[in-house]
């Protein structure tokens, strides 16, 4: 790492000049929300937000801050829950915002392809795609504010995975700013191209340590046109593991989603959602929201729903079942599920874990998991809930009731412990979608095999030699 | 490059105590079989031929030649059609066959995953995934006799890739012995994890110049248990395209094939194979053969098939088509579509090329390309035939009839060439699925952006400095 060669004043009076009076932020007040992140849990100071309005003001931006040996921190809508995006606290980082960039620059729909910069914002290009009677799958809770640099920047996941993978498996081809100051023209629209090594992959999931993604061209896919949505009521997560294979054997491709979550996850939510109730007379340990979906108008879907819950019925896997009557009764079972995270805000501090185990090792992972925490905390309350198909689980704590708010945050480090030794213990990842960042970068050090850290370290020495791309993220100290 | 710092001597006795007796082999009649390619295009001389049994033998065989400053050369089934795992002229080289490590280490179907050595031959990996009620769904030419190891060295395609993917969507873990000797331990089966950079990318596709992959952990999906198969008539590449949209658009993720040749292509196939006839009674300038498939029993994918093609025929795209009555009836339509390669043949030497570009851009490659063809060798036989869906076409070229096979022969370099810049012309790929190897390391110095050259010479130099990983294939010189 470089100390600053240049003084600040002479460093912003040079990128004001490089992006425009516009795409210079200096005023304390129009910082402050690229300083923090949405959900205030990571805080820093910065000299600047820049903001270039094209891909060669992005290239000026690096090299100048390269020159001057001051640290980028890329940034899309500052939507991630790593703390990625969030600059340091010395106040001498800048933060590169792609806000200004937010073209759709192609939609090539023969190709089935759209062709968009980084700061686009999620929504849109959903939109984009929608208005070409195609489908952009990537979906997750933020994607009103969320952009597709990062999306990128994370290889973002959500709940059509199972289904259409995760942003990786969506990107063809990217255009990036090396952090030497040159641009990789790589917006390549292909489906195959084996001419050497496929560079694209260094920089997804990279959280901005190894350049900056300006644009991206993204698979599309036909758009859907019949939809069938059930929740089921299962004993545990092995019927919900049993219960996937069922439905997956018949349906196929159909199978776009699979989520699984534990009453307690439901309970929070009855407890603090608005517009919401408990589809059955009775509670059941845990439940699972299947959804088909189909490219046909009439696909029958409720009929392939039907046969392969008789057929799980059969094998005695589920409690009870519903399948909803139309959309509005798909979108109340949607609720459920998608309103866990911010229910569980209204019973005090939420530790939350993002962790992957191979599917088979789900029932395992929970089983244990729960023990290990009872004991660590007698009256923890575990808030499971997430994606079988990828074996992706949001494993989050709350307080056991009645308990105090800082003593529970305090026991953060340990009670994450228990998580993931837990997940390390089945061949698992700490960070299934949701990335490092500085949040999980120290931790990795003890999850990750030493090799692979230096394979790691040896392609950030080889991209970003001076270690100016997203000072302290992603790579432990080492 | 180091040379030798022992005699070849020395090191043959210490690669032998390595991995056996059995496990060397210097014979020049056993050794002949792994100096040349399955066409006889390409031809190299080695030292010797090593067969480690286990992934610990492949460590201690890659430190050995290493230290003794001796290229490697990883070889599969042999089955490549560039040259990539044949090794050079100066009989220095040692070849590094993975046929003895063939295990399936793991089925796990409820992960939905296969571990596998990379010397199983990809058929034994379909037939293991067949017999647990999966699909292991690469398939191509070669699959009774490439391996697995092979099949990622190369970022394998096929036929399935319009819904499947390649080889590397297929691909969630491996396992890989660095150039330094040292085992990468990577065989995850997870579908989400973004704990940092997702090295398993840079070794796959990368032909071996990066280390040698020993083991896999492969998706599966279920099987497939209905098919509909049709062959339609259409007048041209524009028409192909046209048709891949409605049929999409209907039938979304049944579309497992769709693949298209010209009449030239289907009228060697009908000339020199045997047991195929053409399903119409007059000929028609290009072709479609349309898949679906779906994992249920009765899925009604006629009528799907019958429906797109009704709304083909309304917007005029095809002159003619048949759907297939049965499984027998599709396997002759099959036969047309796999004849091709070695019903061309019959008409003298082949000069293959095998290119993508963005699927919208296929009628305007065809077209200036056959013209350019045309004037640069009036008479000559353009045999294009491939993957709509992938843009990949594989655009192969016979002689003028009646003239030299050797004239033909001679002037392959500057056909290519006009092949090639159609390619470039419109953003495509002058390597869809075959790879680099040896036969188009040369060229793709004048197609490849010299930054994405940089960048991959940077990856080489990291991971294998004193490049003795398959010396002389993938990176042109520079």
């Amino acid at each position: 790492m470089r100390t600053a060669d240049l003084p600040v004043a002479d460093l912003l009076a040079a990128l004001r000049s490089a992006v425009g009076p516009a795409g210079l932020v200096t005023d304390p007040d129009q910082l402050a929300g690229h300083l923090t992140d949405w959900r205030g849990a990571w805080s820093g100071q910065a000299a600047a937000v820049v903001r270039p309005g094209s891909t060669a003001e992005v290239a000026a931006v690096v090299a100048l801050c390269r020159d001057a040996g001051v640290g980028l921190v890329p940034q899309g809508g500052n939507t991630g829950l790593c703390g990625g995006a969030v600059p340091d606290s010395s106040g001498r980082q800048v933060v590169l915002s792609l806000s200004r960039m937010r073209a759709v620059r192609e939609l090539d729909a023969a190709n089935q392809t759209i062709t968009v910069e980084a700061g686009a914002v999620l929504q849109s290009v959903q939109e984009a795609a929608a208005a070409a009677g195609r489908l952009f799958p990537l979906s997750l809770g933020a994607e009103g504010s969320a952009t597709i640099g990062g999306n990128l920047a994370t290889n973002a996941g959500g709940t059509a995975v199972l289904r259409y993978g995760t942003m990786r498996d969506l990107t063809l081809g990217l255009e990036v700013v090396l952090p030497d100051g040159r641009i990789w023209h790589g917006l390549r629209g292909l489906r195959k191209d084996n001419t050497g090594y496929d560079l694209k992959h260094l920089f997804v999931g990279a959280e901005g340590t190894l350049g900056v993604i300006t644009a991206a061209v993204l698979k599309l896919f036909p758009a859907v046109r019949s939809r069938a949505t059930a929740w089921v009521a299962l004993p545990g997560p092995a019927a919900a593991v049993a219960l996937i294979e069922v439905v997956r054997a018949l349906a196929g491709d159909r199978l776009t989603g699979f989520e699984v979550m534990s009453r307690q996850s439901v309970e929070f939510v009855l407890r603090h959602a608005a517009d919401v109730r408990d589809p059955f007379p009775a509670p059941h340990p845990w439940y699972a929201l299947v959804e088909l979906s189909d490219t046909l108008p009439a696909a029958g879907l409720d009929t392939v729903v039907e046969t392969a819950l008789a057929e799980a019925f059969d094998r005695d896997l589920p409690r009870d079942a519903v399948i909803a009557a139309g959309p509005a009764q798909g979108a109340a079972l949607w609720r459920l599920r998608e309103g866990i995270s911010a229910a569980q805000n209204g019973e005090g501090p939420s530790l939350k874990h993002d962790i992957t185990v191979p599917v088979s090792a789900i029932p395992a992972f929970v089983e244990r998991t729960d023990r290990a925490l009872a004991e660590a905390l007698p009256g923890i309350r575990v808030v499971a809930y997430g994606h079988v198909g990828d074996g992706n689980l949001h494993y989050n704590l709350s307080k056991p009731v009645g308990s105090d708010d800082d003593e529970f945050a305090a026991r953060a480090a340990e009670l994450a412990r228990v998580v993931h030794d837990g997940t390390a213990a089945l061949a698992g990842s700490i960070s299934a979608e949701h990335g490092v960042g500085q949040a999980k970068r120290d931790v990795l050090a003890d999850y990750k095999d030493p090799l692979e850290l230096d394979l790691m370290r040896g392609v950030k020495a080889m991209l970003d030699p001076t270690g100016l791309m997203n000072p302290g993220k992603v790579l432990p100290p080492g």
